[in-house]
């Protein structure tokens, strides 16, 4: 059994599995939000959660283990160098203990790059993944978001790099939302096939001939949201582009009604009427709610959340972690890979 | 006096414009829509416009002057293809009659790929361009609007057109809005300079070198929507995407609102005291009233607007023709182009 995976393992055939580590130290709100959001998943999810990173910066850790550390990556910081002269950090030592069977996950809201670079670096990839790519979900009031990848982990692709990433994203599909046979699409700029870069036309071509892969074809960008497909490719450079064009459009729009409410007695009265209706809508599209995203490829459960994470970010990425973990998903992305050899 | 350039030519001169001619037969709604945008932006404006289509397929113009044609191009017809097969077409003869001297402008609603075609083709490009470009507005609620560009003329770029790109944007976005000194940034997935594929890489180092360009350096896609760049430059493929995913989300956003409102007795009447105030948001927001998309390159004014444009959109577009013509938009561009030769 290889780590990081723990559906079959003996600790979970023994009805315990092994511990989700959290970087206690990753995210512009650390060490706090962090820490308050492991204890509550802790409690509201019944897992255990060991914290990692220095003991002098966490500070109280409300009851939760704490693997020491002596350093902490910077937000900022440029990722290889970083993993490769940090080797005491607690990102680096979150990889590691997955990577050793000491944790079935590692969550993070710190340095996406460095997340990345030490789960590659101490997990290493799944046997046949050429790489791995960041599956961020993209939320669909009323039915189970879709996956956006490559989110951002892959700047420059191939075209045999984005097929991986679809038949990746669709197991990633099935094992997060039950999804049985999820569609997959190609982000581009019209939906004629036609269309697009030499990137999108190759993909596009070879996705069609994938067995077993219910490609819907081209997609575009006002198909994100709320869209058809349960999977959409793209490569890392536009995927986040475009992922954080959505945040920042939601969130600039919530602002701008809120604001609205804001402007004088009469407004808030009517904002108070309807608050009650829209707040189900906002938390549906809240990224602390969404989840965080899943580095596929990888040979272990490494979920990244966003840099601004809450507490309520964190107990929504143990969760990922945890259903990645009881899913199998590892073992789905080992088993496409081998196929493609 | 090259054509297309009305400012300091002898019509201009003597206070009397050429017409702008819009494409009858352009857009998902046309004729009936176009005409009546064509008919309102000639009374709202104060300007001479003259529409062109099939005189049986086009019907009543409401009292504007017809230029006859035979053909149309279709919605999802081959750009090139079309152009070159349908010589007598709406596009084609809208593209030619701003070549001749007799219109100052065109609008159409039509075929993006087509309109391109017909304005390149037919126009030509301004010497020293390399490729045009499309340059959408982007609403930014209380200032101008950002200009986005290239949001789909040219799905594969090099740094050199992106460098062009900035320089033309800039000149458009004092032409349009009045703006002294625009500011210019690099769409990327990172702020620093190091971040995002070797294009942007490329052409980050060479907009810090161009003279009297006050390059802001790179933007992330969150700051698109109200952010601090009067410019932003990206290639084809990715502006394409991320103006469609905004365009869609702001749509997705303002349904779901209207959703909430549309509840019960109690939300529509909470409805009925907000809408008053969220109106000029949304006003602000519609891109029918942004005013269409401006393609920057060639040797004449050129404006796109979206397939489903209204009558209203039709009027903003008129109004964006002339202020590229009275502004002088296609000098500014070639005085560039002379100093990059």
């Amino acid at each position: 059994m290889a780590a990081g995976d723990g559906i079959g393992s003996a600790e979970h055939l023994a009805g315990r599995r092994l511990p989700v580590v959290v970087d206690a130290m990753g995210g512009d709100r650390a060490p706090r939000e962090i820490v308050a959001g492991a204890r509550r998943a802790a409690d509201e999810l019944g897992v255990e959660v060991t914290l990692v990173g220095p003991p002098d910066q966490v500070g109280d850790t409300e009851g939760l283990a704490l693997w020491p550390c002596a350093e902490v990556i910077d937000m900022h910081e440029d990722p290889g160098r970083a993993v490769r002269t940090k080797k005491d950090s607690s990102l680096v030592r979150a990889a590691e203990a997955v990577r050793d069977g000491r944790a079935c996950a590692m969550v993070s809201a710190g340095n996406t790059g460095a997340t990345m670079a030490s789960a590659l670096l101490r997990m290493g990839r799944v046997r046949g993944i050429a790489r791995p790519a960041i599956a961020t979900p993209i939320p669909r009031p009323g039915v189970a978001p879709s996956l956006l990848l490559d989110s951002g982990a892959n700047a420059v692709c191939t075209p045999a790099m984005l097929v991986q990433f679809a038949r990746m994203g669709a197991a990633c599909a099935t094992a997060r939302y039950g999804t049985e046979h999820p569609s997959v699409a190609l982000l581009s700029i019209g939906e004629e096939p036609g269309k697009g870069t030499p990137l999108v036309k190759e993909t596009a071509e070879l996705l069609a001939d994938v067995p077993g892969l219910r490609f819907l074809g081209n997609v575009e960008g006002r198909d994100l949201l709320g869209g058809p497909a349960d999977v959409v490719v793209t490569d890392g450079f536009t995927g986040n582009v475009v992922l954080k064009a959505l945040e920042g459009s939601l969130r600039f729009m919530l602002d701008a009604v809120l604001g609205v409410f804001a402007t004088d007695e009469a407004t808030r009265r009517a904002g108070d009427v309807l608050l009650p209706f829209l707040a189900p809508l906002a938390a549906e599209l809240d990224p602390d709610n969404t989840g965080g995203a899943v580095l596929l490829g990888v040979d272990g459960v490494c979920v990244i959340s966003h840099g601004s994470s809450s507490a309520q970010a964190i107990v929504s990425a143990v969760r990922v972690a945890l259903d990645a973990v009881d899913s199998g998903l590892v073992s789905r992305v080992r088993e496409l890979a081998a196929t493609d050899r």
